[in-house]
């Protein structure tokens, strides 16, 4: 009798809660996986850190996801996926994804798809504009410009390091939010005519729609992407490069999750990120 | 010939900037001693992490100081105050002044004087009301309404989580910060009336006058006191009972500057809380 294969085992690490955005999204995605998640909560945030400290605490996480068995590992946060991918490819021995290449790619879909034609023809200087809105840390190294040029998109990125604080404070449908998006949007519009928008932080999906709404009020007609349901049809596909896709089932994902800090604020917190309870947390010493 | 006695040397240290208003105020009231500043600033904030966890960080920083010749160390940070402070003074062998004492103690003088009237001998249940806005982690320490309660004050805590962030953004004179910081005044004066209004954050003497304003624009027609220039007072007193203050000189005193996370930032975004230049900073490594 043939004995069933175990699940895959997929790693997935953040800075704290934001990547349980992209968690949400490949639970939706992938049936049939297990799900080690890690938020570096005692740490957090990355994204006004410099790119060391980063790749430091980044390689960590992987490293310890590596450790019990990920056969995958999804850098759930876009600061450390600007600032540290190579040195976290390097650190472990399994296949790592980002999320900025795959918001990236969703984006020139997106935009191909509005205009109803391709053109990855034209080149970087004469591509669509892409307004790329994320933390400090992730603007400054630019990565989503680079990613976007290869794409034939012209990336103009901009730092808003007011959404993550305002979003943890739950104020994702409030007239400061709201305010302070259009101040940040007016900013960056008066550089740029995007065709897009690419959320480049895993906080903002749970404000999509007043970045939307905001948007408009400006008359921008820009299509607003986030990068969470890219990056999991990016890991679906990576598991047929891997042959692990003949291991799933059609059973639901499950999941774990570890922080650095507070348990109990993980689960109340967390549980809005990933839009539903989370039972059970474990506390995770990374010795920092 | 009689040796001149080496400066005294005192130990400060914070989760990033924020304490170096605490520094500003002890180089404006101490002459003729070396500061030594530690800005645990790869690990920042505190403010919304875990009493175990801020004490780790908080005790590494003091053993440090210590270690680099401190004779006195100042917690400059009012959430490693609330949470460590036992902790630290059982970790050092040196004397440990934290910023929540101070700061009530100055709340309840000022409070005094502008009744008119001493109010010790009330209790803390018909004393005067005061106001703390504070971090989360500070308020749910309680540390400041303990501390109050000692001194015959009754506190109310209100957690200001924007606050810190605003700050940083630079935003110290924004329609936006005057708009949350009316939200959590107003939410707050709805379950209180205080005589006073004391600064429970290190970042908040940079918005001093904001608060201010706002308090009077809601016709509250308290005193706002930050703890920073309490906390030199209470230090050039303990200088005094370890005979330190014979060492000190008229000349200026000097500093030091040490930060775990970028060294450029740190001078950059510590120049604006310390009003003054900061001309080196020293990277460290706490082992985060």
């Amino acid at each position: 009798m043939p004995t069933t294969p175990p699940r895959p085992i997929i790693g997935v690490f953040d800075s704290g809660f934001g990547g349980l955005t992209v968690l949400r999204a490949l639970l939706r995605t992938i049936h049939g996986a297990h799900f080690l998640y890690i938020g570096d909560t005692a740490r957090l945030p990355y994204g006004a850190k410099s790119r060391a400290t980063v790749s430091r605490y980044a390689v960590e996480s992987a490293r310890l996801l590596e450790f019990r068995g990920a056969q995958l590992i999804v850098i759930a946060c876009n600061t450390a996926t600007a600032l540290a991918l190579d040195d976290i490819r390097a650190a472990v021995r399994v296949p790592v994804v980002g999320v900025i290449e795959p918001g990236a790619d969703a984006t020139a879909a997106a935009i191909a798809n509005s205009l109803g034609a391709p053109f990855m023809e034209q080149s970087d200087i004469t591509g669509p504009q892409v307004l790329v809105l994320a933390t400090d840390a992730t603007v400054q190294s630019h990565a989503y410009r680079a990613a976007c040029s290869t794409l034939g998109l012209r990336a103009t990125e901009k730092a808003c390091p007011l959404l993550v604080p305002l979003v943890e404070e739950g104020w994702t449908d409030h007239p400061v939010t709201r305010e302070v998006i259009r101040i940040y949007l007016r900013e960056a519009l008066a550089t740029c005519t995007p065709r897009g928008v690419l959320l480049g932080c895993t906080h903002y999906p749970l404000i999509h729609s007043a970045i939307e709404t905001e948007l408009h009020a400006l008359h921008a007609s820009a299509v607003v992407i986030d990068s969470a349901q890219a990056t999991a049809s990016a890991v679906a596909d990576e598991l047929r490069t891997l042959r692990l896709h003949t291991q799933l089932s059609a059973t639901a994902s499950t999941f774990d999750c570890f922080a650095t800090d507070s348990v109990e604020k993980f689960q109340r917190l967390g549980s809005h990120f990933l839009a539903q309870p989370i039972d059970t947390v474990h506390l995770l010493d990374l010795g920092g």
